[in-house]
């Protein structure tokens, strides 16, 4: 050792707690997500993935008491190491084995649930939303493109990152979140969502619009913390935001997803200056 | 209009295309991917899924054909709308309809496939690796918690962002990529691998060390360009990866992972200053 200055302290972390998905019972997911809001979380992921349009397909959302101990299936969990027992910093058995972990989504007309749309599915591991579909055609949901016809002014698009950076309390505190934050075309912010995961902070806001019944979410501009996917555009697209802003860089597949769609995409929104991917009739200019 | 200066430009993006996985034929998984070291790919995913340990294990890892045409069940993506033609920036059907975003996984004992490991993922969309899986306890894999007893310099830790940055050309250019390294406990560069998804450039990483006979990746320290997520430490574990240095922040459940796993992980790296969160032994820390 060089002698570097040590010391030790408290952090606050960004909360990571698996989320178990049913909707009528059936499981469709488990994701890994920040503890909170998770009404909205399982009904935009049922809005993105599909399976709902409006408040109105949906009778209700609640969380479900889970057994943990009848369902685990041999694979226990590592043991912890004596090293970090020496640590002290093993917290085994914390929050997320509380029985807040499941939620299920009942549906008005539980006939309508394709089922047929749950098994185009296959299990997956990936960085990304739309992974674990049964065939690679199967990525693109049939949304239909955005018909969403106005202008608005680009000094909107440019105050909405510190519209963001004061709303972000959590952020500030464990740098360890990603923002999705819905604003109207006149730059009033509408909500915030935070998460570890930018597709549930996504899934959080359009749940909390469908839980307000505002879906679909017309002359709306949504403001992504990160950068802005394929998955991040296809789910702005199952809500009806025609406006997707991101303060870093898109991906090829979200450029292109966003001129078939019919989206305006916005990146590297910073500062005084701003790139345009796509749609750029909404923001008056050619 | 308050008259923006605006100017017409190209601009260089972070390639995202799906790629399938098949591990004998059975198709494991899609993800959104950059394109490129698609071997290395579905070897760390088959690795970091807990599917094979080593090179041994795999027999060949090749592209396949992928019919479009034929399996398209109905769900056409939506039709180009007039403003992206108007925009004339639609580039529909570019390379992600290619022949190569298909590729298969052969095993050296193809009986030895646990296809009730498989049947225990459901479908999933989700913002983290381990999304999908049949229930909550299914999040953690049994990998054997790491007991690789060393210690090295924290100034080698210090200088693994420098070394990242000058390796990481893609960024440059696009901004959009995430960046796993792998370094040896002396600080020197194995491997870096970039990709929109960051549990893809850790599976890319963990693949290029399986294709080499490397794993278990004993005394060597991961980089990685974001946050530390509990799927990122499970992977690491998976490929027997003892500390992992990430330049941001990391989650509640990666720091209890590592406690419980035997890693060290260390989060905000950055400049001359670090926070140690788990495994402080290895740094002669205390």
């Amino acid at each position: 050792m060089n002698g570097p200055a040590l010391s030790h302290d408290r952090d606050c972390l960004a909360a990571e707690e698996p989320l178990e998905i049913r909707v009528e019972g059936h499981s469709v997911a488990v994701v890994m997500r920040t503890p909170g809001e998770d009404d909205e979380l399982a009904a935009g992921f049922a809005v993105t993935e599909g399976l709902v349009r409006t408040a109105r397909d949906v009778l209700e959302i609640r969380h479900q008491p889970h057994c943990l101990a009848s369902s685990r299936d041999g694979s226990a969990p590592p043991a912890p190491s004596d090293q970090a027992a020496r640590d002290g910093s093993a917290r085994r058995g914390a929050a997320r084995r509380s029985d807040g972990n499941l939620i299920n989504v009942r549906l008005r007309r539980p006939e309508t649930l394709d089922l047929k749309r749950l098994t185009r599915h296959v299990f997956s591991s990936s960085s990304c939303g739309i992974c674990s579909k049964a065939s690679i055609e199967a990525v693109r949901q049939p949304f239909p493109p955005i018909e969403d016809e106005f202008a608005f002014d680009t000094d909107v698009l440019l105050g909405l990152p510190t519209a963001l950076a004061s709303a972000q309390e959590t952020f500030k505190r464990t740098g360890g979140l990603h923002a999705c934050a819905l604003f109207d075309v006149a730059g009033r912010l509408a909500v915030v969502r935070e998460d570890v995961g930018r597709h549930n902070a996504l899934d959080k806001v359009v749940g909390w619009a469908l839980l307000r019944d505002r879906l679909p979410l017309r002359r709306h501009i949504l403001l992504l913390s990160g950068r802005a996917s394929f998955e991040m555009m296809q789910k702005a697209l199952a809500a009806g935001i025609p406006v997707v802003a991101a303060i870093s860089a898109p991906s090829s597949l979200a450029v292109e997803f966003a001129s078939e769609s019919g989206q305006t995409l916005v990146g590297f929104l910073r500062g005084q200056r701003m790139n345009i991917y796509a749609g750029a009739n909404r923001l008056g200019t050619r």
